[in-house]
């Protein structure tokens, strides 16, 4: 038991006070003066440095309007937050995709498969997946279930065109951001002079993953003239240069499709890439997670590209890739359930184990994740009992999609003092908006960024949570605003159109 | 498309090449010769330096063992592989909690709902989940869901004797490892004077993940013949050391219930770590995950005891400590469902603010492991048609680790060179072996630690595959093995003491 023989002595910034320590225990002889709590200064500056504007200011005010929505509806001049910021498909109330989500019951519950409840092919997938892992809530080997990447290799062989994958390469992560996450840990040494290629605008997790490794990024701008084209010319040039800037660039990520412009790269293109790639010994981060998210043209992995360039020149052999997917986009739109994988292309053994000691460090990514990844990778084939369901789910899914995205980007069209690319992959829209000088104006006296001053605005007076463009990165002078398609009905777009307009009115010089 | 005007150039470690990027595409005019790949020296020494031994060598040999025995089950001299390394309890044929199963099921698929497959309160704790998240496919709140914190806040203040948990201070984390990561990408800043005071042994995460930040890890070793005992005034002296060797002590890791001691602290002992990490400003990381692993003696949490400490003295209001718990001990022992969460208690809210951004970064926990969490903390109450069950289901995990516990225990204590400490909590044991010359002789040879010796022939003789000493960390010249108690059955025991005297017959002086 303790005793009360305290002497108090208290400091002007904390409590500083000498206890007996005796007091406390016998064995001790020595008095001591307790320290003050961690501060800023003491804690480490990278995670301070680093942003994330999907969950910033913008969708934190948006949850305060929703917590004032439940309690004072009336002082909100709209009925609900519509959640166009994220691309989080089943907050939106998009439904999953019925074969999956058997399958998951049935690994959580094994009794189910002596059930009538489910079709006989949903049984037998849960059995060869329960086959492997034994249970989900058993670790599976660290790098994921081999029934797992044995799918995903085939998957990615046939979407490649019969460019061979190998298990061994697959790594089943948490989502694509821990794949992330994992490649600039092995890569990146915490030294400032380590430089990153990242798109301008990019998705703001590798801004942020940056912050927290220390390293350099360096933007490279998507031309939003050319429909965010990528221009490897630049990349290059900015390679060349960055050594007067005693910045070494080691890794050049790609997001293909888009996120935030929706664009999708040429195969040309993708070649071209690849040839700074090679010229400049930099690993490719192709952040292919929108890969089904198509509604234009052809999606053409980085991998299959990659592996015809090697069929002819002996100089695309050097090339290092990582390849990343995810269950949180697609279809699927399983973002809680967290599951991913990334294919490792042309490192070097004693680089390929030390992703493999990462890994076995995280212990596994969650199984049921693992097995959604199978899922999609491996979907159920015609002639199969869940095959029409499936079918006719995914397809209302993709349709309903093209329908949004064509029905946003007529919106803007139509609008004064907005220009939007059409949308061709992914679940964005990324419109520039032209502000005169009034907004400007104004929104220096409310101390915000433009863009953030058009969203906040966009927010209060109609509910609708976007992203402005400042957090994703754009061209200096320009503005815009990131907005998924995925919110339910047209009504939402139309309140959007309004507001436009009366924005424009009241800013009118 | 590409034209072949290629010249090669090769080098003699790699090939390179000038490739007319030109023929690539005519927008280029420069050419290039391919760079070669990253070698070690290239990427982060970092990553290098961390180990991981619950994944290392003897399990790694354990796995071709397996492979082998598929393949050629007469070359092998047993009939199969007995993890006994890590604390996989379901890969052990543990059976999961049914219901925590069965809400899970409903929440991947929450048609069952519809049907009379589950009881009443099983669709109930589902409903109430599904009404809070929406969708286990959606992505939560960063820091978890709101019905789970609060579920989780609830089990604590119950815990901790009325000592009030806040929704807001908890964060659902993936696993615990990821809570540990998190901590440290907080607090220490990457520069080598960060120390971090870890028990040896310790659980290899610690050491795995400070190499990875860089920090220095600052040994206090546990008193094995105290029952691996912690004594705060060795904690004390190292601290004020420290600045002698310009390291500036931020961290006090405890592992409670111990981690592979299987040690339990006294209420007395965590009052003196706790005055000890007030004098000095230490953060303090309870890693509690073992509380429900209890055989002798009495688990009392940091936050109980801090809670008690703070209503009697001031000078322990400025503690700041992070309790951590998991989804893959207790008795649910569900792993792969990698769910987890932590407490902050005492923190500055500008501190507060980092740990809640680098949660959005990673977008959120996966949802059905924080649903289990939700459940292990509230499970079903007496009267609920699950809780007869529910009760039984723990009542026989329970007594069977205490079973086994006791059998291993017996089994050590009966041999010859062996001497092993009375489980009281967690999964393991951790029995010190005495080597004799003639041992530590045949270990050089075969150029292998004393110890990793000792467990590579256990392995390949009985097929027992445990976990070296050494890579927990030991007092030097001493000399153990960790194993779990969890593989089923007595046999496997017996085949231990049988190889264990066979092994000091034939290395007998």
């Amino acid at each position: 038991m303790l005793r009360s023989s305290v002497k108090l002595v208290r400091g002007s910034s904390s409590r500083l006070s000498a206890l007996s320590l005796r007091a406390v225990n016998n064995r001790f002889s020595s008095h001591f003066t307790a320290s003050s709590k961690l501060s800023l200064e003491d804690v480490n500056p990278r995670v301070i440095a680093a942003e994330y504007a999907v969950r910033g200011l913008i969708p934190a005010r948006a949850e305060e309007l929703k917590k004032k929505l439940q309690r004072h509806p009336h002082e909100v001049p709209f009925k609900s937050i519509i959640n166009a910021n994220i691309g989080n498909p089943q907050q939106l109330k998009q439904k999953p995709i019925t074969f999956y989500r058997s399958v998951l019951s049935i690994l959580q519950s094994p009794s189910l498969l002596e059930t009538d409840v489910f079709p006989e092919d949903v049984k037998a997938r849960a059995k060869t997946l329960l086959d492997n892992v034994g249970s989900v809530g058993a670790y599976s080997h660290s790098q994921g279930s081999s029934v797992v990447r044995e799918s995903i290799a085939k998957f990615i062989t046939e979407r490649d065109n019969g460019a061979l994958a190998h298990p061994k390469d697959i790594y089943l992560t948490t989502g694509a951001s821990d794949a992330v996450k994992v490649i600039f840990e092995v890569i990146l040494n915490g030294e400032k002079d380590n430089g990153v290629l990242i798109p301008i605008p990019q998705y703001p997790l590798y801004t942020a993953a940056l912050a927290l490794k220390n390293a350099t990024p360096i933007p490279y701008y998507l031309k939003e003239s050319d429909n965010w084209g990528t221009n490897p010319q630049e990349i290059d040039d900015l390679v060349s240069q960055a050594e007067k800037f005693q910045v070494k660039p080691k890794i050049l990520v790609v997001i293909n499709p888009g996120n935030p412009t929706g664009a999708i790269l040429s195969k040309e293109n993708i070649e071209q890439i690849l040839a700074v790639a090679a010229k400049h010994g930099l690993v490719v981060i192709a952040d292919e997670v929108y890969q089904e998210n198509v509604f234009e043209g052809e999606f053409h992995s980085f991998k299959k590209v990659l592996s015809e360039l090697q069929s002819k020149h002996a100089e695309f052999d050097s090339v290092q890739l990582v390849s990343l997917h995810s269950s949180s986009k697609g279809v699927s739109g399983e973002c809680g359930q967290r599951g991913g994988y990334m294919e490792l292309v042309g490192f070097k053994p004693e680089i390929v184990a030390l992703f493999t000691k990462l890994a076995s460090i995280s212990l596994c990514p969650v199984v049921t994740g693992q097995a959604l990844m199978e899922m999609i990778t491996n979907p159920p084939k015609e002639g199969e009992p869940s095959y029409e369901l499936y079918q006719s789910e995914v397809s209302a899914i993709h349709d309903s999609y093209k329908e949004k995205a064509d029905a946003l980007y007529a919106a803007f069209k139509d609008l004064d003092n907005i220009e939007v690319q059409k949308p061709q992959g992914a679940m964005y829209l990324f419109p520039k908006i032209t502000f005169n000088d009034r907004v400007l104006a104004a929104a220096r006296e409310s101390n915000l960024l433009p863009d953030v001053f058009y969203c906040l605005r966009l927010l209060e007076s109609t509910g609708i949570c976007t992203v402005p463009g400042s957090g994703f990165g754009q061209e200096p002078g320009t503005f815009h605003v990131r907005t998924t398609f995925l919110p339910p009905g047209s009504e939402w777009i139309q309140d959007w159109a309004k507001f436009h307009k009366e924005f424009v009115e009241k800013f009118a010089e």
